[in-house]
């Protein structure tokens, strides 16, 4: 048989994929992730095994799903996209090691559909003409001097309490500490909140807001007032 | 009325989100990019009013928007993500300003899917813990030296023959003429051609493929090999 590695999107239910959504209802298996809607995983069949992914390594997952697609539609649903920051590569990799057929559905990326949510362009003309996104969960691995001189918008995915370090390194190797800088919590969902500040005071402004969050860091941050103001009047 | 501003995905029809084509189906004005799925505008009402957006100047689209926005429910449906070198911004922009409501629904961004398809997961634990993505219409332009340093793939989306140029200037600045280096074009849709090389002749082994296409700088495209023949076992 086969699996599926779909994306489910940053968080709303109807930001996954056509494509997506149909592998989901016609699958048998489905391993899924903590942060993926509860209303698409009750969209696989009412027979389907139904896996939470949660408690198990990466290596189990892996086996789990060469295991389970050796004889059974399986799909993998995972939060945003499988390949940004989704560790999609490593469950792609085991499959094709192991001769399991599978095949890559893309989804929604935060990287850019969080900060939108807010109402950031993580690109604007004249305003940001490169995005940089990065993993920060170890931010003293983190290349801080090649980020500080990226010509263009910053997105970090970010867990746990680290913004703080990570706005200290950037500062530290000479991104103005008067950048401005937002924080997203669970963007796209009811629960999303958003927190903004200049770079240097970010950590402390956003101190309250739950994980997953993403940090945006740049200039175009500063065009969410016009933006959000007009958008919340459509919704 | 409303003007909805739906990232249409990377070119395959079911790649748009089930939101995103929701909003399709329920319009009165579509105002579509070339580069759209026509299986796409063919899923608005028979009856809505179908505009394409091509030889219209970027100001023209804007004052269309706001013009049907006031009394229609539009959608602006846009290739890939609106907010990721989409110029979805400056439309929410000038519709914010008129005062006319607006949603922005995000799009499966050609950033991490059209690499994806062509067998390259953008980020991959031990290999890219950052993506950078640029606009690479007006190469002079581009920060190279900032570019070369970045410290993760680097995916520019193309318009013309400005490859041999990028891959010249980020060479100057030290990036390895020895990194791989993969282009697609047509990313996701029937017509998909990849090729690969090393940056420094990636320009002329790629010669022959028509836009749009997406260059893919770094250690990921050395990935493809695995995903991508294992990828196909699937479809």
């Amino acid at each position: 048989m086969s699996v599926a590695l779909v994306g489910a999107g940053p968080g709303d239910p109807e930001l996954i994929t056509v494509g997506g959504l149909a592998r989901v209802c016609a699958c048998e298996v489905l391993v899924y992730d903590r942060l993926v809607a509860e209303e698409l995983v009750a969209e696989a069949p009412p027979q389907a095994l139904r896996i939470a992914r949660d408690g198990l390594s990466q290596d189990a997952v892996n086996e789990l799903l060469v295991e389970h697609g050796r004889r059974s539609r399986v799909v993998r649903l995972k939060g945003g996209d499988p390949f940004v920051f989704g560790r999609g590569g490593e469950e792609a990799l085991a499959l094709a090691v192991a001769g399991v057929p599978f095949e890559v559905v893309p989804g929604v990326s935060s990287l850019s559909a969080v900060a939108a949510s807010a109402g950031i362009p993580v690109t604007h003309r004249g305003v940001a003409s490169a995005v940089t996104a990065f993993a920060a969960h170890d931010v003293e691995a983190l290349d801080a001097a090649a980020l500080a001189r990226t010509p263009g918008t910053l997105v970090g995915f970010m867990g746990g309490a680290v913004l703080g370090r990570l706005a200290e390194r950037l500062i530290e190797h000479g991104l103005s500490a008067a950048t401005p800088a937002a924080v997203v919590s669970a963007g796209t969902t009811r629960r999303e909140r958003v927190a903004t500040a200049p770079l240097g005071s970010i950590a402390a402004t956003a101190r309250d807001l739950p994980s997953p969050a993403l940090v945006v860091i740049g200039e175009v941050v500063g065009l969410r007032g016009a933006l959000a103001a007009a958008g919340r009047a459509a919704a």
